[in-house]
């Protein structure tokens, strides 16, 4: 508690502008989280994404901004700043979103559009690396880590980087992108163009496209990879012979971003993480293979190095608060 | 020039402790560098390295220091600090080489050994650190540059880090360790123990064990891969065979650094870059093909990303300058 507070108002009906907000926009749907200033939760959100037009996706997102500060029990006057998680390329100096597929925008200022609706400041960055931002206040919460990767696993794959305490963006904020890098050079061939990337082995869609030749289905319900992964879990051969070899190239990925970044953790999330133990211990094994046949593997690549981030812990959202909270001190 | 400093006396005679020495320790040969506070080169030297014992290679080390100041005509008294380059793992806080197989040292104080020989302090770093340090410099001579790898290719296969202007280590001082990415699941059987390491199919020994079969040797002189790329340049189809397959694991080593970075430049040394020309041309040639699929590939692995080190640049020694000059600002 701060002693300084006024005791005569509640601390959310206080004037002076206080709450944080992040927002995570996914493809599909939104979630809004509004923090005070001691970081506690005051409400929080889940709404579709309405990515039809770039109207719709603003208004779908503020929506959910204004829902949660609802929930809050606060007023927009009450908003300080707001941080964005977006599915895509971001500027961040100018709040532009320059490529995001997902969302059918390109060249899109979202960011202006945001702080003209909510008149605050708002602070736009890729999702994965809010992510990993995200990702990186839960570990704090644990143990104390300077340098940690974030390694993603849905639709696509990718890592968001925390080295030596803060997010590295890279050159042109693509630092981590190592879901093309090419694992399988006779493979299919990748939506970048190149044959046999990360993703085409071991992303969600990759994993059912595999995995359904291999198995043996009921009815003709597309394949998702949740079901992949519970089909392994209960002993299905086919889905375990997919689950496997995803779990071995993804062994191998983090192989590469330890070797690559010499972190102290990895922790992976993602809509396919989300399968939990189904999704972990495959992965686990394939690395103690890793160790069993070598010195150097076995000093690098231990297993107390790789967490899964807990299937609820909405990272970023928490990451887009970060965003937002650090600008916010500096101007306070 | 300092207007500060006496005119009375040439600056290679001022008393004060002014000069720094870089030293790069390699598994045969041994460079010294004398500079003065300009960073002008004052004495240089290249002697045998004796590493029989680590006594010997004190010894060795000690007279390469000064001999470097004897050309420099100056006296070890005007010695302001140490840098060295340990082709191995080191203890950057206490000097200690912690592992340095072709030097048959394993936690040895070395420079704590320097420091009571000349009365100075010493800094040691992983030698492909510092040879990073000494691209880094040669770079920013030419263009403004914030994140950069640079790719060392000789016995063994690993990058040093300049992210954000800084050289990074990684929590252990293992980032950038990129020969032991596996890259070949069914290869050979590497040092490390895994099964196609990067270093198992394009380090230097390994071009020259892949050429060797496929090229008609006159002769039983061991192959080196200065003579394989020599061979390729004029035309010997096995060791153009050789080169290309190397050239194309290699480029893609030079993919994962820029997407696991998004560094601006990727500068290549090391022994087996200095074969030059018939060394870079077959790597960007690989590259062009990966730029010629994927728009992605085409945006990020342009060729002007791509630099050679020149063959006669001492990267290693500029590179351990660099770390004593930064200790030697600020005790001054």
């Amino acid at each position: 508690m701060d002693s300084r507070q006024s005791t005569s108002l509640p601390p959310s009906k206080n004037s002076a502008p206080h709450l944080l907000v992040g927002l995570d926009i996914g493809g599909t749907k939104t979630e809004a989280m509004v923090v005070d200033r001691r970081l506690q939760v005051q409400g929080r959100i889940v709404l579709p994404t309405d990515a039809t037009h770039p109207d719709a996706l603003v208004a779908s997102t503020s929506q959910a901004i204004y829902r949660a500060l609802a929930l809050a029990q606060a007023n927009p006057q009450q908003l300080s700043g707001i941080g964005v998680g977006v599915p895509g390329q971001v500027d961040r100096e100018t709040g532009e979103v320059s490529m995001a597929v997902n969302l059918n925008l390109e060249r899109y200022p979202l960011g202006a559009a945001l702080t003209t609706e909510f008149q605050v400041p708002s602070y736009l960055e890729n999702d994965v690396r809010v992510a990993a931002l995200g990702a990186y206040r839960w570990l704090r919460q644990q143990q104390p880590v300077q340098n940690m990767a974030y390694l993603s696993i849905g639709t696509g794959i990718s890592a968001g980087l925390i080295l030596n305490g803060r997010l590295y963006r890279g050159s042109n904020g693509m630092a981590g992108e190592i879901g093309h890098i090419v694992v399988d050079p006779q493979g299919e061939t990748c939506r970048c163009g190149l044959r046999g990337c990360l993703e085409t082995v071991a992303s969600g869609p990759a994993i059912a496209h595999r995995a359904a030749p291999l198995m043996s289905l009921p009815g003709a319900a597309p394949l998702t990879t949740a079901t992949v992964y519970q089909a392994a879990a209960t002993g299905d051969a086919g889905a375990r012979q997919a689950v496997a070899q995803a779990s071995t190239y993804l062994s191998r990925a983090i192989q590469w971003l330890i070797m690559a970044y010499d972190v102290e953790k990895v922790v992976l999330g993602g809509g396919v993480a989300r399968a939990g133990d189904a999704f972990m211990e495959p992965i686990l094994s394939a690395m103690s293979q890793m160790r069993a046949q070598s010195g150097l593997a076995a000093a690098m690549l231990t297993s107390a190095k790789i967490m899964g981030l807990p299937p609820d812990y909405s990272a970023g959202a928490w990451g887009a608060i970060l965003l937002a909270q650090k600008d916010w001190r500096q101007d306070s």
